[in-house]
């Protein structure tokens, strides 16, 4: 089936040839209108913008475009194939901007790598933008290159595979743990994946009060005795793991109750899974291939299982976060997204099914109310405007 | 009558904050189109040009996408304004190249000012477009910026206001000459203004074989004798001035055959006209005030006049170039915009007024012919794929 769907995208890609366009947002008609549009009539707009350029939103793209930006370091699970390979990829993002939010998102795909580079590129195109997706950029550098951009910029800097995926997670634990009865104070949680996506995810369920998490990478679990950490990774493993656990993925799994694949294609079969305490949850959020498929997982004994594709039950995307994120910020002048939003984004996400049942634990991406839901969550006590 | 547009610009921009959208080519109607635009089937068009990056044009916007970047440094005739003062001109392009050419064009205005950032920046970025129009950067940093990315870049890279300007001037003046009955050959032209559009206006028309030259600056004729010139005027005063002429404008003015004004607004009057020889041609392009006003131009005897305006007779405007030019570089794949290409696109502009009169000497931007007729001389022997 996933090889079906490879060639026809492929198809579809060959013969659209770009999957989004830019096109005016009214008619060139006459030399009149053309002299309203562009010269004479627009110097008036500049020597306006000129001198007031805090007034951008009044009077251009700025208020409704975002940037979604990679630098084709960590695309998808496909690792670093670069710009031209995050091209597509981030294309479709734009495509799911405008769809689901009316946003007008531009796709910028960079030929540097190193932090400096990027943070000097984005850094410097930024004026036009409103907001800045970051998207599919390795970690540890993605942490540092958010960070310094969120310090300079005056417009909101999301890196989605951080943040866009820890919200979403958050949002579908809240409601799988109610369709297997267990708390979130209580249950033992086995996060695969210590890059971009784990060590978001492992900060904002802390913060929403999961006690028990073991975060793995590929040498098996982070914890303070290991000696072989970034300090991204040390400050994770002395944020998680609070009985100082060691060992390798197994040794995590056993007695766990949630396992959180962010990480790369079938790293885990139904073994792993009976390894772990009765009416488990499995998310295998690895693109486009997860961790285990649906099937593989029940056959292991899970009771809800998720992944970040479409065509399975429970689709647990960033595409369910990202739209409505930047909807909020845009329309709340929102500059910096703050861990209460993401928190109250997440319950929205969740509250929107009503009763969650274990082929139903997300709403769907196409659910009318959700761009709004999102978009609410994210303003201050001061976004009345 | 000026001032009566600028309100109606500023209301209309007003109105539509943001003159263009970026819309998706397809709808995403249900999770299947989703997987197919999105993940997972995404995927397989990413490992593709992961492998293959060259094959972008066949699955990207990159086949139909060009970068209009401006550093605000010298927009219009209004100065060095900063990016947000620019980005109303650079999303009026964008509307005019896919208005005109179909073509999808994002504005990004840049943060930074010195050429280093600029050709760092744009280099960065450079992989989601397949040409770069750089728009109203100021001289003599336009000149590196643009030798630079041009070297660097294996996609075309064209500073508007030299190439556009000079490839619209030279039409013009090709049917202005015949209207008054003047050849090329021996035609005294005066330039005003030495910066990025007199520069490249200059060379083009020297190219044609227009032998007597004069360009002037602030400070009078640009001469070999003038002690106080960067490299790049020095080299215009050495190709051009012939007769190694000095003194001010209106030294230059006397017994001239055509001046045209790429400088500033309102620095000439009619007695600076009255200075000409007889059926004097005037081309006053500062935007958007011209050097002269056409009324005043004609009571100071000119016999052809005509502006950068579309509310004026005779518009001589980069609009009706750089859609053709770079639907012609996309189309033919042409990397490098040549200075025979630039010839060509002249001529064909040209030819499209069959019977030049002195209130008609251009074709409108309307003309249905004009974009292919431009896009047609933006080839290589080898553009037949």
């Amino acid at each position: 089936m996933t090889r079906s769907i490879y060639k026809k995208s492929i198809a579809m890609h060959k013969r659209l040839r770009g999957k989004i366009e830019v096109i005016p947002k009214a008619v060139i008609k006459d030399k009149k209108t053309l002299s309203l549009f562009y010269t004479p009539g627009v110097g008036a707009v500049s020597s306006l913008l000129g001198k007031y350029p805090e007034r951008a939103r009044e009077y251009t793209i700025k208020r409704n475009a975002v940037a979604v930006i990679s630098d084709g370091s960590a695309v998808l699970g496909l690792g670093n194939i670069g710009p031209i390979g995050a091209l597509p990829v981030m294309e479709g993002k734009a495509m799911i901007f405008k769809s689901f939010a009316g946003i007008d998102a531009f796709p910028l795909v960079l030929n540097v790598q190193d932090a400096d580079a990027i943070v000097a590129a984005v850094a410097a195109v930024a004026p036009s933008f409103g907001g800045i997706n970051l998207e599919d950029i390795a970690a540890p550098k993605c942490f540092e290159v958010e960070t310094r951009l969120r310090e300079m910029l005056d417009v909101p800097v999301m890196h989605d595979d951080q943040h866009g995926t820890a919200i979403v997670v958050l949002a579908g634990l809240m409601n799988a743990l109610k369709v297997v009865h267990k708390s979130p104070r209580t249950a033992n949680i086995v996060i695969i994946g210590a890059g971009a996506a784990g060590n978001a995810t492992a900060k904002l369920l802390h913060l929403y009060g999961v006690k028990n998490i073991l975060v793995c990478d590929r040498k098996g679990i982070l914890s303070p005795a290991r000696r072989d950490l970034d300090p991204h990774k040390r400050a994770l493993a002395n944020l998680t793991n609070p009985r100082n656990f060691s060992g390798d993925l197994q040794k995590a799994l056993v007695r766990s109750d949630v396992v959180i694949g962010v990480s790369g294609p079938g790293i885990l079969d139904r073994h792993d899974i009976a390894l772990m305490n009765k009416r488990a949850i499995v998310f295998a959020m690895a693109n486009p291939i997860p961790e285990i498929m649906p099937d593989e997982a029940i056959a292991g004994g899970a009771a809800v299982v998720a992944t970040g594709r479409s065509d399975f039950p429970n689709q647990i995307n960033n595409a369910l976060v990202f739209p409505g994120v930047f909807r909020g910020a845009l329309d709340n002048r929102v500059n910096h997204i703050t861990d209460a939003m993401k928190l109250k984004a997440a319950y929205a996400i969740a509250k929107l099914v009503a009763k969650p049942t274990a082929n139903h634990i997300m709403p769907s991406i196409f659910d009318p109310q959700l761009v709004r839901a999102v978009a609410k969550s994210i303003r201050t006590a001061h976004s009345h405007l």
